[in-house]
């Protein structure tokens, strides 16, 4: 194992540069098309068997061991975030409003550079490795579900992934068995008033001050109406209403996510929403609509794969730096691979101050430590290898 | 006079015409081009003599009578608004998100049309008539300040101003010495949180909460600290805040309008605008800007004018439909011409179910009766000329 | 009249010391029976013709002048209020909880006073004066309707009464043609939540919670319903929910009133509280009852008389101190005398800082300045003698 | 032991009465008098060793095993809740506002017969069995802190308590490792504003309107601002404020209570909710004092004799009821005996709706199904007698 560590590591300046390259370059959700065709395209040139426009914009490729084995599945995802980055770093992205501000492109250059090693590697490799390189993980519906309807697991036994983590510091891993990742919901509400003159308020219905009234009231439901030993999150992450500064309000348009762990809590907080904006639109006299859309559900990891993860992870690694987490609010569809297959999901530490990495993920300054690509890459290639023992 | 009154009787078409031409093609304040264009050709046609480009974008007409006497300015605004027109009309707005949605169209056309028939009876005209038509009445600073220093108010002994208006029915006149529109200001507040995932709202400062919660304090201004005997407006016309659904918003921007007739309600309410705004943003961890532009002064119609307005009118119209209006909160730059010289700003009541003449001003479905623009230009012409005697 | 007005002078310790001593024994309204005792027997004492327990527990007295002329009522109203006292004056209230903290004590010790003066001098006195000494002006039903129905305007021509009133200085006299004081309701609304233990909210409906939301919202039907133009206030008074630090309250009762000029605007606040309370209630899955109790109507002054008054005033007192006032939101159901018999109300400026005389009345620290009593003793045998002229 | 169950079953009868003779004699927190006078009776007369007025009004028991062994304290607390109680059942409270809603009731009637079982069979008895008699467990800072000052932990090796749980059905057991029971806190705000008359908001801080704010305002602090995946309460119990209908009140008094189980959690919220006041209070220009009370720590069970208990129970009980529990957000003193020795506090199921127990605690309908004390009397006999093998 230590030769394929060694290749690794002596290609880490590559997994950097790839890292650039797509962080100066991201694509949005379900638009990724230069993405998808440099990974296909590097990928061919190291000989691997590719299926391009899997399931819609995904890339699959096959690593075929020479000795027999199972067949195990890794996976990064490759889309960016609508956000205007805020980092100054050199390779900022060129794509005003567009950026790289979760790390997928790290997760791409990791799998690529993996990639590169396990061909290097073929002869002893037993079994197969599946390389599924996922478009559109960060909007709903995501792509894991129509690469899965796709194939992209078929004769698959097991599968791993991870995500590069600003909240760990670099150098720590975390595993959990069970769920680890929240359900992560969309919802929209348009609140229906009637516009009128700005000075005229009596003559109106002011979505402005209706859809306040709303979000307001809207904390109640996390405050007071789940059980506070369950978690939730209800976030109103857009508020959209007016145009001229002396006109009244028409519509207003409430954007938001709802995070939970618990198909209970996730219905209750769906019902008691619902009942909190209709009774506070029809308190002022607005009407309303609400569309909720489920996103992806938890992402609950296979007990036993999980735990002989954290084995072989300790055995590779600084045992003491392999730690048990707590489960994360955000959303993942690994959730869907994991309803088809067993394997586990884990985070790869990669927050470090002293390079700029305590940003938050989805924040405009976020960045992370490119050192982390080079642990989660031995991760997942022991987490492959070991599977065949 | 009745001479006078068969003629514009008889170009009432080319007044509607006029006006449609006008409400399908609008432009917003300060980027008028081709209506005041428009405007100084027609007047020019007619043989007035005008100066273009007063004070930017106003036109300015001098219909000298054959016989001397004083000097009567007769003013009509021009400008639309970013509304996007809702109303059905087969001469809607040919320009996305303009709209002539006040009714100035009416009371350029009502202008021209009175401006012909004064230069076909020029031989009997006593002094001079300015025909001030002004641009940017909708946004401060607005036109008519500009147009002022400008010169367009030199050698002017009394303005008369009218505005067609919905709330009173088609028919009616409404005439109030004293303040008859309030100040009208404008605020800008920028909430600044700190964004992040959504998922994670303890390690941000949500601006679409903290928004929330500014716009519901806000409320207690009007409720609460303003004496129930004075009249102020307090309006958040705009809440802009956040992107994707999955990111909480870093930033909320409020904009919107006061007003007041009172300096002292004016005074109070910034005051309590901006404690209410500072400490709930401080009860979140929120910072803030607060932006506050007083805007037009109330409008205060010279008494002794308004009464002599109100005897002429009930002169040629119906008594019984000349009316002592209250106060409306909307503002007008009249307020300015009303500084220089006395003179009177009245309503001419456009408002009429029957064709479709039942929404507010500033409403995507607003339109006006035109036959108001008749009743409008015989008050205009009926002022100034009796103003000679 | 000056003889009139010296006496009323000479007599002004005893005033004081009637008020003083009415102060320290305040008796709640529709609880009164010393109070109207001692103003029974003071006037018998006097000569004075008087009827007990009118309407309940009224005193009306009569002073026949021995010349013919026509009828005249004074009015005084003399019921305290349920606050507790902390003015730190001598003559405090001696019975906890509750205070003249209102004025009426003087209005009381005023009208007795007068009373002796109009006695000694009952032979030059024309027509009959009709003293109305009422009980519980502070607490609707009132106790003037009860007076009216039982007879006390009988016969009576015309109708005067005044406030000491702290927001004018004392030299001051303010008086209004048409409405000069608010209607003044009063309502109740029990939000019905469900209890709980205090660490278990979801399994509740919090009261509190709900409650202040009500609240909250309440603003808006000030703030964004009722047209800017017209005056109303809601005013949430009291706010009684929960009892144990760790129990979730199951109900919350609001009490409070609200304030108006104008019918409209009174029913329009009723069926917009209405809703908002509901809406608000539903939101939250609490319920709720809605009890409005319309009080004293608005004080409206006859024009002719109050026009009389005011010539009448500035001939006996410095007539740049008798000035046209604004409206007051306060109640009074001195409306109802006026719904019978033309007459004024007027104001009798009480304000003084020197003399502690700067809180607003209904406060726990309001003192009146004694000197308005005598400047509202003249005026209102001035009104009556002038009256016969 | 079957014996000694027996023999409780038998006594079954006693316990009732006992219970029922409690529920209607309840005393508040640190009023204790006639219970601690009953339970020291009862167990002299059973011939225990008793101290009596332990810490103040505490009870404790000795019973000396005839064989050499191991110390054991069981503890059972005896004080109500300040709950009108509203059951309908024979025997409730006959102390108005005054309620057993908790079942300390049941806890105390089951630890006495407990006694008396073991009594009955001291000569086969190790080592002492400790009867911790508590008096107010309801009311920080509680009576465990006073009476483990005054001695009652000495010389013990382990203590075991029960809570009868109606959340739990009857017939089930709980027991968890760690913390079951959260930190519970008090909190006090009083809102300062400046009272006024009901018709004049202008002139006053309204404190029913500041309060309301607040109240809406302290929902963000677990909405947004604590970890989703940390659990806290913030309960604002009670509202008080104001009094007649029309003065504009000028004080708020809000209490209630905070449950945690993290004390970085904790800190956080102290500091948001005196944040969220502060900036809140000066938005309106009201001032604030805001006391708040840490209240007893969260219980944390050890995992040792947890995990032997939970052995223990499922010996003698069927094993299936005996299920892993989730942490509870009620607070309990137990927290202090387990900070001095080790020991495990277990949820002994009393919900039946049969029998009218399915409110929650602290509810004024409250009572629990009285077979559970059989079940938590054989459980703390079990685990204090196993102790010693």
């Amino acid at each position: 194992m230590s030769t394929l560590f060694d290749q690794l590591e002596t290609l880490y300046p590559e997994m950097v540069d790839i890292r650039r390259k797509l962080h100066a370059e991201p694509e949005l959700s379900f638009h990724e098309v230069k993405t998808p065709a440099f990974i296909a395209d590097y990928l061919e040139d190291l000989g691997v068997e590719v299926k391009r426009n899997v399931g819609g914009r995904g890339v699959v490729g096959y690593i075929k061991g020479a000795l027999p084995g199972k067949t195990v599945a890794l996976r990064a995802d490759f889309d960016a975030l609508p956000i205007q980055e805020d980092t100054g770093l050199e390779y900022s992205s060129k794509t005003p409003g567009v950026m790289h501000a979760c790390g997928h492109d790290g997760h791409t250059a990791t799998l690529l550079v993996c990639a590169k090693v396990l061909m290097e590697n073929r002869d002893q490799l037993k079994g197969t490795i599946v390389l599924i390189h996922q478009f559109a993980e960060e909007l709903a519906p995501g792509g894991a579900i129509a690469m899965i309807k796709d194939g992209c697991l078929n004769g698959v036994d097991v599968i791993y992934g991870t995500h590069l983590w600003n909240p760990i510091p670099v150098g720590e891993v975390g595993y959990l068995g069970g769920p680890i990742m929240a359900a992560a919901d969309r919802f929209e509400v348009t609140i229906q008033g009637k516009g009128g003159h700005g000075a005229s308020p009596h003559e109106t219905v002011d979505a402005v001050a209706v859809g306040s009234s709303v979000v307001q009231n809207l904390q109640h439901v996390v405050s007071r109406q789940v059980d506070p030993l369950k978690s939730a999150v209800v976030t109103t992450a857009s508020f959209q209403a007016g145009g001229p500064f002396n006109v009244i309000a028409d519509t207003a348009e409430l954007i938001g996510t709802v995070r939970s762990f618990d198909e209970d809590v996730q219905d209750l907080v769906i019902e008691k929403m619902e009942q909190m904006i209709k009774g506070t639109c029809e308190a002022m006299g607005a009407t309303y609509s609400f569309k909720y859309v489920k996103g992806y559900p938890a992402v609950v990891n296979d007990a036993t794969e999980t735990e002989r993860f954290a084995e072989v992870a300790k055995a590779i690694h600084n045992p003491e730096k392999v730690v048990e987490t707590t489960p994360v609010m955000g959303g993942e569809d690994f959730a869907y691979y994991l309803r088809e297959v067993p394997g586990t999901f884990f985070f790869t530490g990669s927050g470090n101050p002293e390079v700029g990495a305590d940003y938050p993920h989805h924040h405009p300054k976020f960045t992370f430590d490119e050192q982390a690509m080079l642990t989660a890459g031995k991760l997942l290639i022991q987490a492959a290898i070991t599977y065949q023992e």
